[in-house]
């Protein structure tokens, strides 16, 4: 039963409940659903240097080139440079990235409400852009179209992503994980997904 | 005449010129201007990684505490980690500081629409952090308030601020500099701020 891959906080059975009172499942994007279609004309921005931006004059990634033909494992989070996602999100995706290549993953995705700039000093800091591709969603689109977005103004972070997973093949979802709480870490992690695939 | 302290691109008669003529002098930021009062309710974010934003609560400058009573330099720019502001518009300001104190000028801050988890992890990569006080606009209020924002998702950074600077005493702004093109730094620069003091 697809709806049984959908992780949201840590139980599922629970997750079901609030599904039927409405709360917290409300995003479009579910088992099943194809990423591409569910946000159209949505691309994403490759992390670079602000050279390499102008260079490559601003180009943008379309979701088409991203998953199509390809086994996607992305996970989104609510920015660079916070505390969870540098220090528990990121670093176990860097660390499993040979079991990721080994199940037939092509590409383990990272992306974030944050200009591709950021994001690319970010994932250098982390020394993880040679495992993992970093994407920025620096207008929220992406993440807007999935309903996947959440206010973290409290933590002065202004409108960003739910912390979430998302095994993806050919476009099509075949696991997704959202957290309760973007501060946590127990559903979105490199161990639970690579369990699903 | 306070006017005449209004710089936008690099002539200030052809600006005064626009002013007439409505072509972008529309900030609502001028020579006069109680910067204060102009942005009712706002706060700052001073720069600070993650942790020391939660051991502060996400704490927020209010501005009467950045400019009451002070002799102030503000800059501001489009984008942590992007090229201008990297390499043109904060080094000057950074090296030039021994100069801005000589003049009595009691803080010389930067500050742009970004979280101040990546205002201060871009300050570091400067090294500017002890010259300069680095604030964010997460939300983009202080820079909408004063209408110095600007569209740059052709550069993938969404509403961003214009590129600025003012000299600032007691919240009175007596200097004003407004870049025609974020792109420049023609009028905006620490050599040119420095003559207006």
């Amino acid at each position: 039963m697809a709806s049984a891959m959908v992780n949201r906080g840590g139980c599922r059975i629970m997750k079901s409940v609030s599904a039927v009172l409405g709360t917290r499942f409300y995003a479009k994007i579910a088992t099943g659903t194809d990423i591409v279609s569910a946000a159209p004309n949505v691309s994403l921005q490759k992390a670079r240097t602000w050279d390499e931006g102008l260079d490559s004059k601003f180009s943008t990634t379309p979701l088409k080139d991203i998953f199509k033909d390809k086994k996607v494992v992305i996970f989104g989070l609510p920015g660079a440079y916070t505390g969870v996602c540098s220090n528990k999100h990121v670093p176990p995706y860097k660390e499993n990235i040979d079991k990721f290549k080994a199940k037939g993953i092509d590409s383990v995705i990272c992306v974030a409400i944050n200009d591709p700039y950021t994001m690319n000093a970010w994932a250098e800091k982390l020394q993880a852009k040679e495992a993992i591709e970093f994407y920025g969603d620096f207008d929220g689109s992406f993440h807007k179209s999935l309903e996947l977005v959440t206010d973290l103004s409290g933590a002065l972070l202004g409108t960003r992503s739910e912390r979430w997973s998302a095994y993806v093949v050919d476009g099509k979802v075949k696991a997704l994980n959202v957290e309760e709480a973007p501060s946590d870490v127990k559903v979105s992690g490199a161990d639970t997904i690579l369990g699903q695939i």
